[in-house]
């Protein structure tokens, strides 16, 4: 299309953004075409400062802003539970759940040897040092139910065996409120295996 | 959620833009902490700068970026058929199309009554100049069809009655490729009276 360049340049950058492809990113450029100068600047400059304003905590890996991290305040330190997790995003996942209230470590990905991730690129050494420090009891695997997610947990039990740490895994099984048709044959299975009294 | 307040402030932009929702902008918000920070500076740097680097031509009131305006150029002005349109992003559409080569006029909306738009904030007082200023004889009106769409059409009729230029509304009909089921009875009707020989 013979948009100007400048436009053809937003749209290409717009691209990049998860499930947008050229008809949304073409949207999104006219549609900004219609906002207010102001309001231009302020995404413009929100954009452009992410990395400074923005990193993950030196401690756990979560996202911290300005102000220091939520998630490693000392309420949270006399917990001795310890939930390991692939990224920042998922923390606030786990958060909103309100059924969680110790510490958390952010390995930063997955081990995924296709996309060339290995143990060595993640925060495993941090997570060792931090278990000691603060005499974690019990750690949570909530990581994806994927073979990254599996391989990773099974990585972790490996590394974590030394530790006195009680090592668990978040429960597969039937999505609440969901119909038998729309699950598929390797939950229901697992789902069996992992039956409680009820 | 309790995001840090710089990302709660790119979610909350985001969410402006036409079919975001909070979920999506949230994708895209961690998406872009993935980014370079080059990239962030460029997308950030485009945005910001938008109102500078892309205007309405003065003339047609098509979208320029910083070289003249493509619309107007020479060639085009030889022509002696002009085609009115709602937005600058319906240029692109009809260009997409390969069939038109005259003028573009850019009314910039469409008479709505509702949102407040009348003809006073729309750009009908140039388009008279301009069928003047290059001895326009065919005007096309290529505006949706819609209610908007339509009082605009026959508002533009009255305007240009003592115009001796032609005027005429793009065909409506079933559109090409597609099936008798999934066209609506009005548009079938309209096909009907329009038909042509063949």
């Amino acid at each position: 299309m013979n948009y100007p360049s400048h436009l053809l340049q937003l749209i290409e950058s717009m691209k990049k953004l998860p499930g947008v492809g050229s008809k949304s990113a073409e949207r999104f450029a006219f549609e900004m075409l219609k906002w207010k100068s102001s309001e231009l600047k302020a995404l413009g400059n929100l954009i452009d400062t992410l990395p400074q304003k923005l990193q993950a905590c030196m401690e756990c890996g979560a996202l911290r802003g300005e102000e220091p991290c939520l998630f490693c305040k000392d309420e949270r330190t006399t917990s001795s539970t310890l939930c390991v997790l692939a990224s920042s995003k998922d923390v606030y996942a786990i958060e909103a759940t309100r059924t969680f209230e110790g510490l958390y470590h952010v390995l930063g990905g997955l081990i995924s040897p296709l996309e060339g991730i290995g143990p060595g690129q993640l925060n495993f050494s941090k997570l060792l040092e931090r278990i000691e420090k603060h005499k974690i009891q019990e750690v949570i695997i909530a990581l994806d139910s994927t073979v990254e997610g599996d391989a990773t947990a099974l990585y972790l039990k490996k590394v974590l065996a030394s530790s006195p740490a009680r090592i668990s895994r978040l429960a597969f099984g039937i999505p609440m409120g969901s119909s038998f048709d729309y699950v598929d044959g390797g939950t229901l299975g697992r789902a069996f295996v992992d039956r409680s009294v009820y």
